[in-house]
């Protein structure tokens, strides 16, 4: 198996990062990444097994190709050289696992064994294009986890783990490990790891902007002037932020 | 952009049709199009972010195409030209948005902020066959939302708005402006605005009967005699009506 | 239409069996049937409309082709003759109507008033590869019932029953009269009738001994030794089954 | 296995029909079919292996559902029990064979050696909403042949062949046991037997009808007044019918 | 029916442009397009009925919504108010028809008797994402076309055609009327007319390099050095173009 | 990016096994490794561009990902450093390209110059379950090629190539390097390297049998005693060997 790249060696980040982060919506961090120019930063079809948790924290990453019944089928998980298994093992504090899993919806790529040994490592979140199974023990366990729908079937029934923390796609995003995930509701936004300090305040104070504008639209305000803002609202802003102190 | 038709062009209903279509559900009311021929009358694929609400509107079209970067990728909204922004400040009481775009799940259609701008105007509901950004917001927000799936992205990451109140597809459903569109847990059904008065009355009538079948088959009687009812069942229809008078 | 199978030809089980098939997931229960060699046991796409039902019961085959206009469009139901209302009024005690709708999520395939019938005869549940109509209704009603989506339309507006009890189709599994079905909050796992005693027990035993792993695990072991059990854990396990006795 | 109709029930055509249905193309036919209601006639996906030959003949049709590893993966084929081989020796003079993939493209529904034996039979055709293996062969063969795609792994790697001669789906049209079916390069269309007296002479008619209309275009004729035609186009045509005698 | 727009206002285009765009293949101009920000610029899932026709023109739109049965399913199609026959006897020299069929492959969008009527008329293309029926004569006719796959039916099954020259979305790539499309066997590019001068130049240039470069891979060269061209390789392409003279 | 493994540590082939993959169809040899329990051997959805050409060879893999704008859209080509140039210039004699480009048809893998440059190194295919650009040229270059489609598009559009040389999958199949790949005008086969020699010899041996029964059928035997074979048709067979004599 390809080793895994050491953690160690990803790009710190600022400290208040990972506070901003919990802030903004999915909506509003990738209205920034698109400012910035990546206009695909959000795992299509990845929906949350519990919508109440939200999720902040970096890649790891593992990869799946198809399986081979003389490789894949005797159902021996040997912790020691499956990648699923060292990837679980793998993962720490503010890790979360991303599972490539080809979009292929036709088995689960992990269960809720797995899931409580990532939260005992103080993993934050597990994401996958594929499927969960267990997936309603897994919702109520409070591991963030998001997947394109649950699938009862072990994971070698069509999945092969080949290897973990190398770049991979997940629902049609790149992601590199220690690129940073947040999740909501709404599903699960991409950061690549060098943008993230810039992104994180940007969004923050894009939310803190928009809670303003929400208030105003609906208080009976039009569009207009509105959203974008126009003079005079900038100035109604500046006073909302005496009361409504800006994040950062 | 194609000037929008006035809204007040459209045909005229009964009042009591508002009334008749918050009673059946569009399961029975699909049934009462297709009596009348109209057997594609559901938007396939389009699911309540909060499956608590009910919407009778009259459908407000807005059509995207495909965006292209170099007139899309700016991130500058402007409330004339932008057909987006034109149809949320030009729905009013009893719209539902109509957002055709093409089925495209790669995307939002539209926010929290354009959602709340459209309640404070009057607008009943929206409903596209693409995705909501911001949808946990909105479906906590009360306005009727309907969709194929959420996605953080802003709507010009695949969308560009070209027009409002043409005629539209929707979930391979045409819509057009004015069309009565019903929704509830189950999804929306979409009446031709000619046919809604007598829809309204009939579907009614039909979901007071079926109120009646559904008790007599919870008491056990078989399907037979009564589901179609045969004449005895229908006298003990008769007598129902009695103490369950019927809608209209 | 093609004469129905006499269920009473059924290979019999141990009256044990239905009792232990309460106890497993269906994750446990397709890893025992991935041990005997069936990788492909659950339904693909299908999900629960009410995830708080569990099901367990026999499959009652009905299947669907295209409908035509012709014979399909004039919206007569005739319980003598259509082989969707000779399905309803064939399930029984046990039963779970199994609805091959060839995965076209176009139309229902039934709704509330055959769903409430199928309780009254003691079916225990239904599933389809297609839609419900009345899906809110259904889910409210406590039958469990698992398909693709919902569709208000109905069933005759895509589909044309043809027979019951047939070997089927559904969600990419095949479903012979008579296999056993079980439904959690994940999906629907089809058991071959010629396995159940055995798979019954397997997945039963199997996950009474997930259930240690899991508190093993959630109390911070690791993976190795514990997911596959070493000698140490075993011994572990074996003074746990004095205190949580065993299933069979 | 469901014991097959016999075909010698089927209602008799016209033997001129045979002739007639050689003449038209099947976007002609599907017209005609769409003329008396039916819309959805011509088998969604299905195209031909070598679309220089031409095919008119009754459906004798092939079901299958998924397969099962215990049942179908010991590769043994059985001549006296598997419903594929009692179909392939079932056919006859003028028949279609209609294999019913669920328009699964993961394998092949028949390969070489099972077409040559269907064209000693004298069938004249094999449709499927699957894939053909061997699919070269077949071409070079001269056995009209529609499939969605080809693939070389034989049928029981996720096909199971349960009944022959039922009505069934194939490509998203009902196919009935004795229903025409025509194929030019175009695909195949479905003619319910019942119309097939009727539609083939409508057909035959319009088809040399739109001859006529195309060679007018061709001279530069506008649309207006040809397509459909006015008086005085209705003139030309009778004129043109002196020297083009009408088929029928 | 929303009215056409004037084709007379179509930026004018330089006249060698239209020569230029004979050269480069569908890539080449696709990489110009990439150059300039433009990644998504080929209609993906158009292929050629005729792949030895090449196709230079510009874009006359016509849409198409889902059919209603009230209102399209009659078959007579009136060549005065209908968008459809409207777009037909309104394209012209250099025009190539560009038809919105939502991607929908369940029925053509049109038949050889328009094809013919549009090539009497001197458009020199049609474009659509979804299918066109008579394809094998439309085949043969000279006209290139490209479509999604072939279908028998007549467009109104599923189709209704709502108006001419508004922006359209074909393929996943906006098309406004008066865009410049480039057919060859590969498919089809879309080029924003305003960039059509500058990119025929660049793409025919680039093309000529290629050649040259082709040329040295095939005689042995590696990638290092040739492509890209480094700069003794640019000085053989310079001796090159002495014996093959710029396009421009 | 990762290292390539040498290719030199492959397991040697015996060289017979070269010269008999020349013999059997892909379908022949997709039997035999089903007889092995491998039932997924075959690339889904992967067409030949020029169906006359007949490859054999082995994988050589390259792996793609999602793009990223500020990755990937430079359009900077480095030979020393894209995984996709060094792939190419990394494959040799008897080397198959296989490009994991996650089924993905909204962009070219690679186009003819390079497609070139692996011919000028000797390598014999090339096969993606993406797309080929500048396709036309490729299929009359002589190199066997197979693809989902084609795409005028740069890889860069939707593709990031991050390493060579790992096992990937294809078209749903697992292929790891080393592996040998058949492909005829069918599609393309996934032999495991292991399984080869075996496999090679007993499809040869196949093929060589079904040439003879399928003589037998088309003399107008019927599938009984003859496919399988009884006891008078092996008879047959042994003196067809005489002059047919077997491939080993």
């Amino acid at each position: 198996m390809t080793q895994p790249e050491s953690s160690c060696e990803y790009l710190p980040l600022k400290e208040q990062t990972w506070q901003l982060l919990e802030l903004p919506s999915t909506a509003t961090i990738s209205t920034q990444l698109a400012k910035r120019g990546l206009w695909n930063s959000f795992i299509t079809g990845a929906t949350p097994l519990n919508p109440g948790l939200r999720m902040v924290g970096q890649a790891y990453t593992l990869r799946y190709i198809p399986s081979r019944p003389d490789i894949d089928h005797n159902l021996n998980f040997d912790n020691r050289s499956d990648p699923q298994r060292i990837a679980i093992e793998g993962v720490g504090t503010r890790d979360v696992l991303v599972i490539d899993a080809r979009g292929d919806e036709r088995a689960g790529t992990m269960g809720n064994i797995l899931a409580a040994r990532m939260m005992a490592r103080g993993a934050v979140g597990v994401v996958t294009d594929g499927c969960f199974r267990d997936s309603p023990v897994i919702a109520a366990m409070g591991l963030p986890a998001y997947s394109r729908s649950s699938h009862a079937c072990t994971n070698k029934t069509v999945h092969h783990p080949t290897d973990v923390q190398l770049p991979v796609g997940c629902g049609g995003v790149a992601v590199y490990p220690g690129d940073i995930l947040v999740g909501d509701a709404e599903g699960v936004v991409v950061i690549p790891r060098s943008m993230a300090d810039e992104v994180a305040e940007a969004a923050a104070l894009q939310e803190h902007k928009e809670d303003f504008i929400l208030e105003q639209i609906q208080s009976g305000k039009p569009l207009l002037g509105t959203y974008p803002m126009d003079e005079s609202t900038e100035a109604a802003y500046k006073e909302y932020c005496r009361t409504h102190p800006l994040p950062v």
